[in-house]
């Protein structure tokens, strides 16, 4: 007996041993090290989008998720698909209405009347019928809510206008086509018809993009890129993918990580936009730190325009060939023709992925330390600085503890501001994820909470790290719901060199509260920042508004009004127009502060040029047809 | 006396101490940590440089600096500026003429002509006074070597032309303009006499951008922006300058290193070339692995074009604002106007540089080193890895050895040869530069080691990873000497992805041998390639080409001929028309095999909306005045 057990001990010691040598090998290969494997491989298309994941047409996002007021009363998220999803969070509403100094009540909702006053569809039945002929049938459409859905974007005066005011223009007709040959063919017609073509990715910009001229007479197509979603191949060893320009986010992560790849390209829409649309807005991810910006990361862009198709013979990783395509659609906002698919560089996927939190007394000792992070060679994928506004928000949304997790949370609590001295008036937030190698990231962490003791940081782990960044998918529903709560809100953001960061900051706030009292609006504002992305040469800051409206006529515009002031006080203290949202319809105003007229000249002319006839007229950036245009 | 000596002892323990804490303090600070300054600073104007500085007009480099043959008939570089200055290199025609199969005289010297037939300046006295009035008279010249030195860049095919041959065309005047109301004064000028306008920096490209059209009537200025070679400004919190588009590489670097800064980007022709001319060629500079490439370091350029002045309101980390002259200029080759001044990003001078070396049996396991180099986080700066041929021209041009170092020589490829086993005629270096902090570098070194080791690599040690760094910058004086030994030299360069690197270089050689054969040209061509350039998804390769000419009649024209085969090859092979060199006139033939018409008409056109009446005649790229524009 004795002898059966020895040997089963010495069997598994065996086995330990044997385990342990393969685990070292294995780091000694350095990490995640990609072995050359010969030639693309061609992934199947992406599942059909099954019902359950169908999206909101009124509001953001997906159509089982809303933050909504169950029968208790209570404020919850429903369905299972976030972290935040489930469960009642009480503290929201008394929270808010503490910040905003005006009584909320969640049983005081505002009737909405979506879909009222959708403008019929001006097209003929000929013209109908003529598309038709190029697409399939089904894939031509003048149904009143899919031509309101491709006629806007998620601005808070687009999202306010739906649900209870009306879009004056939408759509006439909404397309999907399949293939580049439909797309040309489409094209091609537009031309001869006088149409007007607006690509359309995933709806989610923020700058009005997708908002039609209201003045325009033409026959409006919304051309719906989503049924061109393939990776078209993968090149493992090259580290490169082609993916069709209407793949969205969600999509194309499963997807490559089927093949152990990501493109690292992470913005806060990734689970709805495209990489058209990511290119068209000239996008970032909140993990750019490693993976880049959607120029770091686009190695090539196809692209049909009005005079031909932009085509390349090969991809190289660099080149300096005189002119680039890339160049143009970069931020072109859809006013230069149809991007069909684009060449993207790929990361493995990394061999770790992990989640940091770091508590800072103020928000000026976070600043100092993300620049010293930012000067290292340790920077991990996201950092991340909240306000205390928004520290205390993330704490608002936290589901209600209960029993022992309460307890705990007052002993952290206590610790924090009596052990620690915190002020929970002043005291801010960083979240922080690492992706990469094992070492790389221990490497990252050690620099990270090095520099974060510097600057008076106490380190707060990984679950308030995970939590704060997987936030960000869930928060973007709470715009939809205030507003129904009589709550306006938005999200605007720009970028700046370091030395700008605090008096900016405190310059948009108090210029929002003085806006906000001379207009003697309800209460007081919500105005709140954090610093989204670091550089060597400075920051993205985005910033929250948002006021409560009821009694206040056109208060969407009020709205607008309000945010270029505070735009207006953003350029003024050193920031610029937009990081990473772009222009639209929404900052155009803007661009004779930011550019000579020499730039503004050239990029209309640059813009009649390749569509003199303006047949992509959804006329971003102040870009229409100018009278020189020949077509 | 045993008292002091005990108290001369415990004070300098107390100093070790003492410093011993500094150092220790120091590293705790995590490297080189940028203390926060308020402000920008303003550096002096660089130093005017002096005689001894002076540039050759005939040949590369400075004129205290040349390749030639000392009166014991040994080859030597004249002067002491370099590593290689000063001393016999006994062994490289030899070698060379091992290569090339064909007998070198180092006496068969064959007489230049530099200067014969420059053809007159058409600029008319009075034309010359208009010009003068705007600019003082001692910074507007006709001199004939002026002129001539204006007119071109150092292909081979130019190089030899000013020789031995003749330009057809060069400027008629040459201009220094000071400031940049005088560039806008020139400019309007321009356009009401009907001039041509070529920006001049360096003058060391090497796509024959500066070659004047031939059959250009209108009078051809050079506008050599030399004179405006300020820094204007540091930023030294924000970590960003502000140079004048006409300051050279060198003052750059040491002007910047005065505040411990650098930009990092040090192509082949850091010496001589300017800022302007780095974003115009869209340049690469040899540590990008660190500092990136021209279009990572740029934040933001002014330019006068023929329609105003291209200028923002202020610079940003990162934007997306719709349009950006950026994109317009990279790699525009001086055909929309002049670039006046840039905002680069900085880095801290490294705490460290350190250079390595690995020897590879062969360019196969070289490059499977690269590649898996390439996956990790560990790239140090520079990466560079040279075929057999370059790792035999490299031991070639060694200085004798005398004595102990002779015999040292021996034992050391006898350890390589017969030790290791490698074989001389297969045989590859690497040689590499790490900058960065302390730990960075260590940790990238044992990276680079630890892979190196896998592929059968030998570390050979940081004086031969320095020596062939550091030749970069003397070869270049090579061609011009062998030039006048009867031997046509030239390199060109590619990029591609990964998988096509040993097929790509293996079919590029032998199209030139096949080539050369076919010519019955004497004796071999030398062809060989280094790939000097590594990215996730593809490297760079550099070619050198060299055959001799005695008896072939213009071989000048042969050798563009072969070049443009091996260029076929190249593209055919899946490689790019150019990674860094540029387009010029040299290889704009080539541009509608990689680019589809509509990219080229939209070229033409954004061409033609800047500069409709082609003020700025250079004629790169294809780009012209076409029949459309409209002054």
């Amino acid at each position: 007996m004795e002898m059966r057990l020895l040997g089963l001990l010495v069997v598994l010691l065996v086995a330990v041993v044997i385990w342990l040598t393969v685990q070292r090998s294995q780091r000694r290969r350095g990490g995640p090290v990609q072995r050359p494997v010969n030639g693309r491989v061609v992934p199947p298309p992406p599942e059909e989008i099954p019902i359950e994941d169908s999206e909101s047409f009124d509001v953001w996002g997906f159509r089982d998720t809303q933050f909504s007021v169950n029968s208790g009363g209570e404020v919850v998220v429903e369905g299972d698909r976030y972290p935040l999803s489930g469960k009642p969070i009480p503290s929201l509403f008394p929270w808010f209405q503490k910040q905003i100094e005006v009584p909320l009540d969640v049983s005081d909702r505002r009737p909405a009347n979506y879909g009222a006053d959708i403008p019929p569809s001006r097209a003929a039945e000929s013209q109908l019928a003529e598309l038709g002929a190029l697409l399939a049938e089904d894939r031509c459409s003048v149904d009143e809510e899919e031509r309101l859905r491709h006629g806007h974007g998620h601005t808070q005066e687009e999202m306010y206008a739906i649900k209870f005011g009306a879009l004056p223009r939408v759509p006439d007709v909404v397309v999907w086509p399949i293939d580049e040959e439909e797309v040309i063919a489409l094209i091609d017609h537009a031309k001869t018809s006088d149409f007007v073509l607006i690509p359309y990715g995933g709806g989610t910009n923020v700058t009005d993009a997708l908002r039609c001229p209201p003045d325009e007479k033409r026959i409006i197509v919304s051309v719906d890129m989503r049924r061109m979603n393939r990776i078209l191949w993968i090149d493992e060893q090259n580290r490169m993918a082609c993916i069709q320009a209407g793949a969205i986010g969600r999509q194309i992560i499963d997807q490559l990580a089927d093949y152990g790849f990501t493109m690292g390209h992470e913005p806060d829409s990734v689970e709805f936009s495209t990489l058209g649309g990511w290119i068209s807005t000239h996008a970032s991810g909140m993990k750019k730190n490693r993976y880049g910006n959607i120029e770091d990361i686009i190695l090539d862009v196809r692209v049909v325009s009005p005079n031909g198709v932009l085509e390349r013979s090969g991809v190289a990783p660099r080149e300096a060939v005189g002119v680039d395509p890339r160049r143009w659609m970069l931020g072109s906002e859809g006013g230069f023709g149809i991007i069909t698919q684009a060449i993207v560089r790929l990361f493995p996927l990394p061999e770790v992925q992990e989640y940091g939190s770091v508590l800072f007394p103020t928000f000026e000792q976070g600043v100092g330390f993300m620049y010293d992070l930012a000067q290292t060679d340790g920077v991990p994928a996201s950092v991340r600085l909240v306000d205390n506004q928004q520290f205390q928000f993330g704490a608002a949304l936290k589901p209600a503890p209960s029993g022992w997790g309460r307890f705990l949370g007052k002993v952290q609590k206590a610790f924090v501001t009596k052990g620690l001295g915190f002020d929970v008036n002043k005291m801010v937030a960083c979240t922080l994820v690492f992706e990469g190698g094992r070492e790389e990231v221990r490497r990252q962490e050690e620099t990270v909470y090095r520099i974060a003791s510097k600057h008076g940081g106490y380190k707060a782990g990984p679950e308030n790290g995970r939590r704060g960044y997987q936030l960000t998918f869930s928060i973007a529903y709470i715009r939809d719901f205030v507003m129904n709560h009589w709550v306006l809100a938005e999200s605007f953001e720009t970028s700046m060199a370091w030395d700008r960061i605090l008096p900016l900051c405190e310059k948009v706030k108090a210029r929002v509260r003085k806006e906000h009292e001379a207009r003697g609006l309800p209460g007081k504002p919500f105005i709140s920042c954090r610093v989204t992305q670091l550089y060597p040469t400075g920051v993205c800051v985005y910033f929250y508004m948002a006021f409560y409206y009821k009694g206040v006529e056109r208060p969407e515009h009020v709205f607008a009004e309000m945010e270029r002031a505070a735009r207006s006080e953003i350029l003024a203290a050193g920031g610029s127009l937009s990081h990473h949202h772009g222009i639209g319809k929404h900052r155009q105003q803007f661009l004779p502060e930011i550019m000579s007229p020499a730039i503004l000249d050239w990029h209309q002319k640059t813009k009649d040029s390749i569509d003199p006839q303006n047949v992509f007229g959804g006329s971003n950036q102040g870009l229409g047809s100018s009278p020189d245009a020949k077509p």
